[in-house]
């Protein structure tokens, strides 16, 4: 039995909760630590999950008018500058890059800690009359802030996983109602996806990004009693639009300045999903995103394995509209395979 | 007639195929430059090209055991050093940074260029027993090289996207195996997705990746002439796990050596498109990969138009499994909408 004890869980969610969620990620096999502080290695279950959001997420995106792009990972940093000249209070912590090859770089160049100042100059470049509006770009990528210093896999990282959103709107009702029904997207993929029910709410001036008429976010109650921001979407107003000159013709030919929204949405998402459902037994996981629904552990004694494998497959067979696996190692015994998955969060075990 | 003049491709493919590939790029809002020299904005239209790719690839991937991760974009200096000291004749130039914040590093960060040095002593790690092998890792992301002085978007670049595979065995017989599978799914994709023929190969001693014991290729034959490496597969040998001490206990409890793989494949693929099929009234999708395949445009006399429009509903309807828009712009005549379609490459125009 010595597999197993080495296998579970030895901290308690209620006692250690912090030293108890790091085991879980590790032996879960969902995220290792990478030799850089404050970066994460995400294993295939971990990232499993996050494609698993990041497929709902996005078909939701689409079905409602958004269209995915991709732009540099490496931001000038007079871009950056601008942006925190136009919205006081902006100043993220970056990677700077300084160097390509041997040759020290004319200006610096930070590695993406959010894109607004990158892509606004290119909306301002694509929106003309109002018939180029609503105009929404969203991507999927990985951004940098030097800020986190304690390490905690999905919620304290120095780069993330990330989708951003950006769009224009005619205007203010127009881009109100973008940025609520980005707001609510984010809500249903927190109840119905990883069953997590979370409240909208605005966030008070103090806490709201710095450019932003208004921030509403969604948010999670952790079992500490913490509250985590699930994900935010922002009502910018014409502030970005005035520096940057997103305007556009009207249907009587005149001059407007555009309305804007930003929201984005982490891989907190998955700290999250794992602090909310897991218990000392390891990994809890929702049917809906659960890499395997349903794991089937055959019990055979040695003459009668071909039998009980058979039996087996023919249930496997027979649930195949569910993510079904057969676990037939010879080399571990049942109880071992059980202690496995249920650490592993396979939700139905038979 | 004005639009349709601005809107149409100036340069000959034939004549200036250097000028022509760039104005099928910009005009068919496939992408754009970005400010820093080297990079590109992929617009919607380009992005929705490599999810296509990713999604094909992709599948075919896990239906052959292949796993997601995600390994960090920053990489150590002296992981790369220790890449360098294996493998004699690697040196890629990348872009280095130096400061995070306001402070600077104690030691350099790569933005990753390639994801062997950081993922082999992982792949040490998880591997154990013969029993963990083969292990087969994937990751889609950006990767940057200093080198591209010339930039040609989806050819030259300073980043690109691509996928990454990287994968350990027995022996060499599986590895070798692997290897090949690889570049058949990557022929497969020039074959079936974007109707390209290509020729599989081995490259030359002087031109394979210094870490390899075999590069393969797949190659695409350009109207110009030139052949452009479309995939590249890598057989490594054992040259990375002694290195990286990637082995594992054998079924007779010996201590044996890993072989190992890599693969990858960018959005140099769009490149090879774009210049394969595409011609002097814009871009040419073949309907697999096209984000229409059919787009309908009605043509009515303004008394006529919600009987016109009715009637192309219907057709709309009807062709429902395919990929089908119905362009009811009011304010462009047909004759403009058809040219547009056709330098935006949709392969049947109603």
């Amino acid at each position: 039995m010595r597999g197993e004890q080495e296998l579970g869980i030895s901290n308690s969610k209620n006692e250690n909760p912090g030293e108890w969620y790091a085991e879980v990620v590790k032996k879960a096999e969902i995220a290792d630590y990478s030799p850089v502080g404050g970066f994460i290695i995400v294993r295939p279950r971990g990232i499993s999950l996050w494609e698993s959001i990041r497929f709902h997420l996005d078909s939701w995106f689409r079905e409602t008018g958004v269209e995915n792009a991709y732009f540099p990972v490496l931001i000038p940093e007079k871009y950056l500058e601008r942006e925190k000249e136009i919205i006081a209070g902006f100043d993220p912590e970056v990677a700077w890059v300084t160097h390509g090859g041997e040759e020290e770089l004319g200006e610096r160049l930070a590695v993406r800690p959010t894109s607004e100042s990158i892509i606004a100059p290119f909306m301002a470049r694509w929106v003309r009359s109002h018939r180029d509006l609503p105009l929404r770009l969203n991507q999927w990528c990985s951004v940098v802030r030097w800020e986190a210093t304690e390490t905690k896999p999905f919620f304290r990282t120095k780069e993330f996983l990330w989708q951003e959103g950006h769009t224009a709107h005619k205007n203010r009702d127009d881009a109100w109602a973008e940025t609520i029904q980005r707001l609510d997207q984010y809500e249903r993929l927190y109840r119905e996806i990883l069953a997590i029910p979370v409240l909208k709410g605005r966030k008070p001036e103090h806490d709201k990004f710095p450019g932003a008429e208004t921030t509403s976010t969604v948010e999670a109650l952790m079992p500490d009693g913490k509250s985590v921001q699930g994900g935010t979407s922002h009502y910018l107003g014409t502030t970005f639009s005035k520096a940057f000159e997103i305007g556009y013709v009207d249907e009587n030919e005149e001059n407007q300045l555009a309305h804007t929204t930003s929201w984005g949405l982490s891989w907190r998402a998955i700290g999250a999903l794992i602090m909310t459902h897991s218990d000392d037994q390891g990994l809890v996981l929702p049917p809906a995103i659960a890499p395997e629904q349903i794991v089937i552990v055959p019990i055979w004694k040695s003459d009668k394995r071909e039998e009980v494998m058979g039996y087996a497959r023919e249930i496997q067979k027979a649930l195949s509209e569910f993510r079904v696996e057969l676990d037939d190692r010879d080399e571990k015994n049942p109880g071992f395979k059980f202690n496995e998955w249920e650490l592993k969060g396979v939700p139905i075990r038979i």
